[in-house]
Formats: structure tokens, C-alpha cells, sequence
């Protein structure tokens, strides 16, 4: 926390004591990217409180796209149902549900009651939705006219909706008919560029681009990679339109499928961390993972124990284990990082499993002839015994392939089984690897033990 | 490769030798996500080159869009000037310029004599920027009118232009004195709501935000964080209008530096990989980061070999330096993964480092105790030696404070430093606990040998 920040939250601690609306306004808008998160974990429960009770409900929501959604969602729970809803009934529909599904159970049913009776009724529909599927990324709030309507009156009813517009997506204005049922979409520059005495369905683009509101996010990635639009209606099974999907709605939902993938990758499994958590939850979370890892790597390490005889009469084999082990991670972590961006492109599918398989092991070969040659070549020289260099530099070689072709492969076989394929750059890749590794060093050793002692 | 895939292959020779374009185009456009990028790799480069012949560049700059940029690039180098210009000539200026970037020296300046002047000169203008600022990441295409027209003028104007605006960004119109500086910025909305009669300076909204041409991408993410609109204008230092800078085209940008980032955490270094590469340029690439990694593995190990007296005289130390080794690099990436998030969110920055240590130490006690505690036991329990368990439970507790300090504050320190935080994530910090876990088994078994033996 730099030295700015705090005098930032002193004078928000005065300003929240004098409670002058406009002033705590004001500083809050002037925090630059992650100041409000950074403040708000400076401040204390009451004072954090006072902050969201002095904001206008608007601003409010404005300010908590700046946040983690963790932070907005312990927010929120701190709030009064009542004001939480104040606020929720302002904020775009496709972050709301977010928002109101993390929230624990009780005090959601409480603000969703709180909440204007449409507004509530638009979360509770999105929140059937699963977080990764048209349905719950869209945003319920859209502008559709009847076919019938001229242009002139379809102006009308535009000036007339005025500045309320702020959360939709006019790009596009729907044209439904009676029924409900999508016909087609106008876009601005038509209405601009036609005789306002037509009625919409002369100048709409009929039958227009759909989604099923159960699409899941591959399936909207690839219909947006196809198409221009920034934009496409969301529709019923009888093709009546329930809200709009956005470019950027499906863009930022791969930005975060992304961004877990790469702290997965990393060893934070169970939800974002944020340091201003409770240090016993952070550590319990964390733990959880660990804990796994820990106990595959005793299975791992138990291989060198049943083995112990062979690493008693050659102890310099001891030296290399962990880099055979080290090693072989990274290779098939390689491999993993190659077969990963390929499902992402589509160019890899779940059932190339053979082709994938055959090009990772000429890799895996050129690659572990030239590993194994140079850590073979470094344990000869160190022992002055070529049989100790080339029982290393084997099963350097070996391991390397077999580390490139589960690392390649269990992706898309992940897949397949409709698991998530990031998976594989985890724990159990680098057990088998381990495993395969210490097994090849300590049985080729112990079958020509002669040579080496 | 799957049956339909391969199917679609042998229609698409037959359609090519049949030299039907309209056929090849049709083709084309219903292969999915990721289809074209897989029927180019199975397709020869004779006719991978017909191919491209045989769309209409409109068509061929339409599909560019689906491809890897690696392909686009080799797509382009294996055309003609010529017919590469007409297919760069109407792709947008802000994709233009990173194509034409990649492609080699020679061929690039062939390309960019062949292409339209006016594209030509968008097109160098671009690439005097890094691909992560604004004047990198910017469109060309804009529509800008002066500020004494007439809003009747203007629609007038844009009947005009008709069709060519395809890759335009038209929610927003630039307003521009006569020396080209920007004054204001009208929404299509205002348009549509105001006299015809009134001139632009009058119904624009006037000093609107602008960034500059060389504006970072962590600077336009905070913007764009903080602010609702699509597009901003991009202004030199003297405030004239070079292009429009969408919200679209920054998360892109951020995208593929956090896709970027997930590649290198797990090794793939040296840029994009695709099987479909040369076999011996994927081996190479993989290698150079490989081979830095066994040299610091063997730097590691030495300091086993450095104590191999007390390895003999303990054997089954041998089966927990694997363990402690994989372990610290467990418990220190997550440490990483979690400064790498607060970073990008703006919560931590590069001066926190004290903070950051001082809440990773918490962690890392606590989940040292609960690991060593577990090791240290299993220890115990194999050997019956209470003084085993207590060396391997007390250098994992110390190791895991070790790895999550050092995975917490180096990524701080790197940003700080203008490297790439994710590097953290690399061979060194694993080097760095490697060294000092091994250490702190070895040291304290010697430090007490006679209880151990």
C-alpha cells in the first residue's frame, strides 16, 4: 500500500464521518484501476459499510465492475437486503445473476425479494442458467418493436425511452411479432437511412443470426469467430427472444475461462484468491490442493523406496532423480501448453488423440536424445563411468517420450470425457511422469549393477 | 484428423481442380471453428497456394480472422506480392499491420509496394508501433466529419459511403477542426434525435476522452475499466485524430497476453506452436527453454552430490528430496498465481512487496506445518526414527515459507523491474527452493548424523 493510497483513505474516513455524499463521490471516482479494491481492504467492516450506504445506488453498481467478484459478493452480504437490492436492481442483468448466485443462500432469497418485482424476476430466470451458456451471459435488457410499427413511430418510442437506454445494447433494435416470436433486426443506420413512413418488417433483416439460450460458451466462440456481428439475439426453444449476447459478454466469459486455466495451471484450484481473505481460508484452500499433490508424491517417492537396495550400492543415482523428475514435468507440461492452444483454435480435436500421439513422439525423441545425452555425458564425466552416463542418458530418452505423450494426449482425452482438459498440466501428469522416471532409472541400474559399482 | 474432415478434403481437391470458385467458396464458408486452419495443414502447398488464388480477396481476408496468425503469415509469404497486397489491401489496418509484421523482410517490403498507396501508407504507419500500444492496437477506419456540418450534411455524406463502411466502427462519428484535431465525438443516437439543420460543433459532445498513440495496454485496460464507451479516438501529441481504438480490440489484446502467459507457465517459450510445424523447429524451440532448465537442475543437484556423505550414510533421505523438491515448486507457484491475479486486477503493485511477504509468510507457516507435519510423520512411521521425521518435518516447513516468499514477491519485483512477472512462474524460482530444500535436509541430517544412523 503505497503512500498515496493512505492518504487517499484518510481523507475518505474523514469525508464518510462528515458524510458528505458528493465528496465520498468524488474520491472514489478520482481511484485509479484497483484503488477502490485496494482502499476497501484498508477500511474497516463500518467504515466499508458507511462507503456503500453514502453512495448514490448507481454509482454503486458503476463502481463494482472495478472489483473482483468476490469482493462485490461480501459486499453485497454486508449490506441490508434492502440496499443490496437498491443497488442490484441497477446493475446490467448479465452481472447481476452473477452477483446474486455467489451470494449465500439465505440473505439471496431476501434481496431478491427486496428487489423491484421485474428486476427480481429477470435474476431468478437467468440464475436456471449455467454461467457458461448463452442464458447466462446475455443480458435480458433490449430494445423490440412489433413488425407493424413505421419508422417514424419506432423514432417516437425511442425519444421517448430517453436516457433510460444506458444499460442496452443499441447496436441492434429487434422486431418481434406478435407472439413474442424474433422476426427480425434493424440496425441503426437503417432507420436512419430509410422513409420513416415504412413500417420495420419492410426494413428489417429477417430471419437474422440466433442462439439457443442453452449454447455453451465453444459454440458461441466459433458462431462469433464466423460472423461480424457484435451482437446476436438469444432465443427460446420457440424462438421467442429472451435477451441479447454480446461479443464482449462471450469475449470476457473466454477471459476468464482463460485466466482459471492459467491459475489452475498454477495450483490455485478451488476460486480466486484475493491476500485480503482470511489468512485461515486462504491457507485451508490452498491446503486442499497440496494435499493431494503431497500424498501422489509419497505414491511417486515410494518407488525409490522399494528400490532402495539398487540407490545403496550406486548413491550417485540419487542425484539424479530429482532432475529426471523435474525434467520430465516440463516436457510434458510442453506438450500439455501445445495441445491445449490447439483445442482452443479447433485445430486439435478430441479424437485426433493418434495424430497428436505421433507428433509429440518425434519430438519427444529428438528432445530427449539431446536431454539425455547431455545429463548421460555430465554423469559420466562426474564418475568416470560411461555405464552410469548411459544408464541415465536411457532412461532420460524414455521418459522424455512418455512425458510428451501423456502430456498431449490427456488433454483431448480430458475432453472427450467432457473434463476440464487443463487438468492434465496438474498433479497426476507429473505422478505418472515421476513414477515412470524413477522406475526406468533404478531397473536399469539394478539390471546392470555390476557395471556401475 | 476425423472422417468428415478428411472428407471435405478430397471435395475440396475435386473442387479446386475443377477451378469452380464459387463452389471452393462455398466450402469454405461451412467448415466450423478451427476447420479451415485443419483442411490447410492436410492439404499440399501446391494447392494450399490454388487455394487462396481461387477466393476472392474479400473472402480470403474474411477467413484470415479463424486462422492463427502463424498461418496467415505462411499464407502470405507463399503468395505472390501481387495477390497478397490485393488480399492485405481489405483487411482492417489494425489486423493489416500485425500480419505484415511477422512476414520476413524481403517479401514485406515487396507486399507493401504492391498494395494500395493509401493502405501501404496506413499500413507502415502502423508498424512503427509495438503491438501493445494504442497506435499498435488502433483501427484506421474511422468516420470523421468537420464541425460547421450540417447533420443533414452529414447523413448526405454517410449515404454515400454506402458499403465501404463495412470495417468501420460506426458507433461513434469524429468531429475535427480543419487542421484535423479532434473536437467531439457525436453518437449515431443524437443523430437520429436532432434537427437536421443544427451543425455538428452543436450536437457533439465536445473534449471527449482520447488516448494517446503510445499509450500502454495496462493504461488502456484501466481506461477502459473505468469507463462505458465501445471506442475511443487515438490522438498524437498534438490531439489529431490517427484512428479508433475499440474495447473489442483491447480485450483481445489482453487476451492473448494472458494466453501468452498460460503457454510460457508451462514452457512453451519462444512463441506460438502448431504440429503442424516443422518437426525440428517445434524440437528447437522446446529445447532452448529445456536446456536452460536441466543446466539449473544440474546446478540443484550438485548440491545432493555436494553432500553425498550424508545421503550414504542415510539412504532414505534419497526417497524425500524428490518429495520436498516438487512440493516447494507447488506451494511457491500458487504463491505466484496469486500475485500474477492481484496485478492484473490493480490490487497489488510492484511496491506491496512487503505486504505481499508478510501474508504469504502466514500461508506458508501454516500450510509448512500441515505438510511437514504429514511428511514428517510418514518419515517416522517407515523408519521408526523420531529424528527423521523431525529433519524432513522442519526443512519443509522452512522450504515452504522459503517458496511462497520468493513465489509471492518476484513477481512484484520483476514488474517492478519492467520484466515479465510471469516469468516467476519459470525454471528459477523452482532452482532457487530446489537449492535451499535440499540444503536444509542435508544440513540438518549431518547436523544430527549420530540420531539418524
Amino acid at each position: 500500500m503505497a503512500i498515496d493510497d493512505l492518504q487517499i483513505v484518510e481523507r475518505l474516513r474523514e469525508t464518510l464521518a462528515a458524510g458528505d455524499r458528493d465528496q465520498v463521490t468524488d474520491l472514489i471516482d478520482e481511484l485509479g484501476k484497483g484503488g477502490l479494491a485496494r482502499v476497501l481492504t484498508e477500511l474497516e467492516e463500518d467504515e466499508r459499510i458507511k462507503l456503500w450506504y453514502t453512495l448514490e445506488p448507481e454509482d454503486a453498481a458503476g463502481h463494482f465492475d472495478e472489483l473482483p467478484d468476490v469482493q462485490v459478493v461480501a459486499t453485497l452480504e454486508s449490506l441490508a437486503p434492502d440496499h443490496a437490492a437498491r443497488i442490484l436492481d441497477v446493475v446490467p442483468s448479465d452481472s447481476q445473476a452473477d452477483y446474486i448466485s455467489d451470494i449465500e443462500t439465505d440473505d439471496r432469497e431476501r434481496i431478491l425479494e427486496a428487489m423491484l418485482p421485474e428486476e427480481a424476476e429477470d435474476a431468478r430466470r437467468l440464475l436456471e442458467y449455467k454461467d457458461d451458456v448463452a442464458g447466462g451471459l446475455m443480458r435480458t435488457e433490449f430494445l423490440a418493436y412489433p413488425e407493424d410499427m413505421t419508422i417514424e413511430g419506432l423514432l417516437e418510442a425511442l425519444r421517448n425511452i430517453g436516457e433510460d437506454v444506458r444499460n442496452y445494447e443499441i447496436q441492434y433494435i429487434y422486431v418481434t411479432d406478435r407472439t413474442g416470436t424474433l422476426v427480425g433486426v434493424l440496425q441503426l443506420r437503417d432507420i436512419l437511412l430509410r422513409s420513416r413512413t415504412r413500417m420495420l418488417n419492410e426494413v428489417m433483416i429477417a430471419g437474422p443470426s440466433t442462439v439457443r439460450d442453452n449454447d455453451s460458451l465453444d459454440k458461441l466462440e466459433d458462431l462469433f469467430d464466423r460472423v461480424q456481428y457484435l451482437a446476436v439475439p438469444v432465443v427460446d426453444d420457440r424462438h421467442r427472444l429472451l435477451g441479447v449476447l454480446s461479443r464482449h459478454d462471450v469475449e470476457e466469459a473466454l477471459g476468464e475461462r482463460q485466466e482459471d486455466e492459467y491459475l489452475k495451471s498454477l495450483g490455485i484450484v478451488g476460486g480466486e484468491e484475493l491476500r485480503s481473505m482470511p489468512v485461515f481460508l486462504r491457507a485451508r484452500r490452498r491446503l486442499s490442493w497440496l494435499s493431494v499433490n503431497i500424498i501422489l508424491n509419497i505414491v511417486a517417492a515410494s518407488v525409490i523406496a522399494a528400490r532402495q537396495d539398487t540407490l545403496e550400492a550406486v548413491i550417485a543415482l540419487a542425484v539424479f532423480l530429482p532432475i529426471i523428475s523435474d525434467m520430465s514435468g516440463c516436457t510434458g507440461n510442453q506438450a500439455v501448453a501445445v495441445s491445449m492452444r490447439e483445442l482452443a483454435l479447433g485445430i486439435a480435436r478430441p479424437n485426433d488423440a493418434f495424430r497428436v500421439w505421433r507428433q509429440e513422439f518425434a519430438v519427444g525423441l529428438i528432445n530427449g536424445v539431446a536431454l539425455g545425452g547431455l545429463l548421460g555425458f555430465a554423469a559420466w564425466l562426474w564418475k568416470g563411468n560411461p555405464w552410469l552416463g548411459a544408464v541415465i542418458a536411457v532412461a532420460m530418452v524414455a521418459n522424455t517420450i512418455v512425458a510428451v505423450s501423456i502430456g498431449g494426449v490427456v488433454p483431448l482425452v480430458l475432453k472427450r470425457m467432457h473434463f476440464d482438459p487443463a487438468l492434465a498440466s496438474g498433479p497426476i501428469l507429473t505422478t505418472i511422469t515421476d513414477v515412470c522416471g524413477f522406475l526406468l532409472v533404478l531397473s536399469l541400474a539394478a539390471a546392470m549393477i555390476e557395471r556401475l559399482v
